[in-house]
Formats: structure tokens, C-alpha cells, sequence
């Protein structure tokens, strides 16, 4: 038998609650409210505002007990609620892997997209029930909530690969995507650096 | 920007259909008939009879791209026909990771299990639409299934993680899965070994 950094788990069955946005067994669970997604949103100074006011939460994240360890595969649900902000659909922080490894996101329920981001290249991929989104090693990604229901994916992702937010606040995602009379639309990246500074 | 062994895919929208049982866009497809699977069922007489007459297909496999290289995560659909063979489940070859890596199974129709074997412990997971069965690294697994119509998961692995089958060849499962009055009946692993002789 080969060694391990910790011993595995023994074998799993896990549900995803997707009405109630649970894991069983439960691992952690991770409210972001508006207070916590500084410098995200084109519209800083707005967001400032609704922090420092009632606060909405913007997503929960709830994993099952597979630890983020090397070898480990674990998974979560995240769960995006129906806004805007100065007209951009509420979204995650976005992430880069610091080890760059593959993720998929497979949608559950509502309507949403991927925004992914290599430095260079933007790409977006719409999502609906049954679509998986495929995330490459190296490029960052973001989820979007584009509709008006709560939107919610199942990601998985090897436990070695880690979370860089920092990168997205520094680097940016390329684009922004906005609220548009016929949907979605996707703009350049610009931040509203009135209100920053 | 990391540098990878070969140069990561762009992101992907991938779409399984689950009764049509594919993916697009689609990857390899591999077809399990009864001939494929020699020295697997307890009947290995009976399963040489049957691939020397009908030779029916037992399970599929359909892949998305993403291709089995490291930092990659690939995924695929498996559906396994309803039928028994001496008593014994359909199910798949089963495998082990040379590169030892977890792997998650979420069932999409149908009823089955998971049988897994670290080489000395059993563990049997209870598959239905919606539940995750967790393969944590070093566990060999096998999919059964255990009802009258089709059994279909889909599976996120690894990309560096490889399939070993010969390993469960020559060290069994620990248990095999019958069809029972009341339902799958666990039995201890023993082959037959006058047919084999």
C-alpha cells in the first residue's frame, strides 16, 4: 500500500441537500457577505455602502468532510443569491489555484456562468442544470448568478490545489458581466478607482 | 504562469446526456461486453459461456475531452445494464489507482453501489440518483448494479490517477454482491476455480 501525508478516510456516502444547501456529513461551511468581498465589484464605493448597511449575504459555500489535502478529492455546493450591484450579477470572489490543478463545477439549479481568466484570455460558459464547467490548470475562475432565483453548483476539486483570492484582486478576471435588457453582458474590466481611492 | 507537462485545454462547456449516455463533446467510448471481463464474475464457466454466445453488452463508458494527464480532471459517464450472471450483479472490472487519488461517483439514474477493498476491508455504499460515493485514495472500487433497469454515475478522477484492473484480479474485492429475496446480499469473495481449472 503506498504512504500518505494523512491516512485516507475510510469510504463516503454523501448527500447534497440542494433546497436546503447542506452537506451530510457536514464540513465547513462558508457565509460571504457583502462586507467580505472587498474590492470585487466595479462599484466599490456602492458595495461600501450596503456593507457598512444591511449586509445581504451574496453566497454560502457547504462541503462534505473530505479534507483539502493532497490526494483528497473534495467537494462543496455554493449556493449564489439573485442581485445586482450597480448592475453586476452577484458573484464569487474567484479564485486561483496555487497548485494549478483541473476543477469542475456542475450546475444544480438556476442559471449562472463561468468566468475564467488566464492573464490574457476571457472566456464565459453558460450554465444550467446538468452542464458541467470545465476549469483548466492555470486559469482562474468566477461563478455569476445571471438569473432571478438562487443559482447552485456542485464543485469538485483535488484537495492538493488550495485558494488564491488575492490573484483576482490583483489581476482581475478580464471582464465583469452585467445585467442587460436581453440578459447577461459582458464588459471590460475596469474598477471605480474614484471610490477606492 | 506554472508550467505543465502539456499545455492545459481552454475552459469547456461539457453536456452528458444521460439517456442517450454520452457526452458533448465527446471523448473515448469504451463498450464492456461480456468477453471483456474474464476472471471477474464467482461463474467464470458461466461468463465464458455467455461471451461465446450473445456476448451482451454489460456497461459503457463515455468520456468527456478533458484528457488523463496530470493537473487534469476528467470525467465520464458509466451505465451498467440490469442482469445477474450465476446470481451476481452486473457490474464493472474495478480498479485501482496506481497514483493513488480519490475519485467521486454521483449516480444519475437508476440503483447500484460501490464496493470498495483497501485490501483487507470491505465497505459497500448504497447508490441512488443524487448521492456521491467518495473513493478515498488506496481504496480499489466496483460498481454494481443492483436494480431492474439501468445504473448510471457520473465519475471525476484525477487525471495522473491511472487504472489499475489487473489489481483486482489477483486480489478479489472481499465481498461479492447477489440479488437476494429481499434485495443486493453481500457474500464473502471466492471464485470458481473448477471452471477456472
Amino acid at each position: 500500500m503506498p504512504s500518505f501525508l494523512a491516512p485516507p478516510l475510510a469510504p463516503l456516502r454523501i448527500v447534497f441537500d440542494s433546497p436546503a444547501a447542506t452537506a451530510e456529513p457536514a464540513g465547513p461551511v462558508l457565509v460571504r457577505r457583502m462586507s467580505s468581498l472587498e474590492g470585487l465589484f466595479e462599484q466599490e464605493g456602492l458595495r461600501r455602502q450596503l456593507a457598512d448597511g444591511p449586509d445581504p449575504i451574496v453566497y454560502t459555500v457547504a462541503s462534505s468532510p473530505v479534507p483539502e489535502l493532497p490526494r483528497e478529492l473534495p467537494q462543496s455546493i455554493t449556493t449564489i443569491a439573485p442581485g445586482t450591484l450597480g448592475g453586476e450579477f452577484y458573484m464569487t470572489k474567484g479564485h486561483q489555484h496555487p497548485d494549478p490543478q483541473g476543477e469542475i463545477y456542475l450546475c444544480l439549479r438556476g442559471t449562472g456562468g463561468l468566468l475564467t481568466f488566464d492573464g490574457t484570455t476571457t472566456s464565459w460558459i453558460e450554465m444550467t442544470p446538468g452542464v458541467i464547467g470545465y476549469m483548466p490548470p492555470g486559469w482562474a475562475h468566477r461563478s455569476v448568478n445571471t438569473g432571478d432565483d438562487e443559482y447552485q453548483f456542485l464543485a469538485v476539486y483535488p484537495g492538493s490545489a488550495g485558494h488564491d483570492y488575492q490573484w483576482v484582486v490583483e489581476n482581475g478576471m478580464g471582464e465583469r458581466i452585467f445585467r442587460g435588457p436581453q440578459g447577461p453582458v459582458r464588459r471590460p474590466f475596469r474598477v471605480d478607482t474614484q471610490a477606492i481611492a
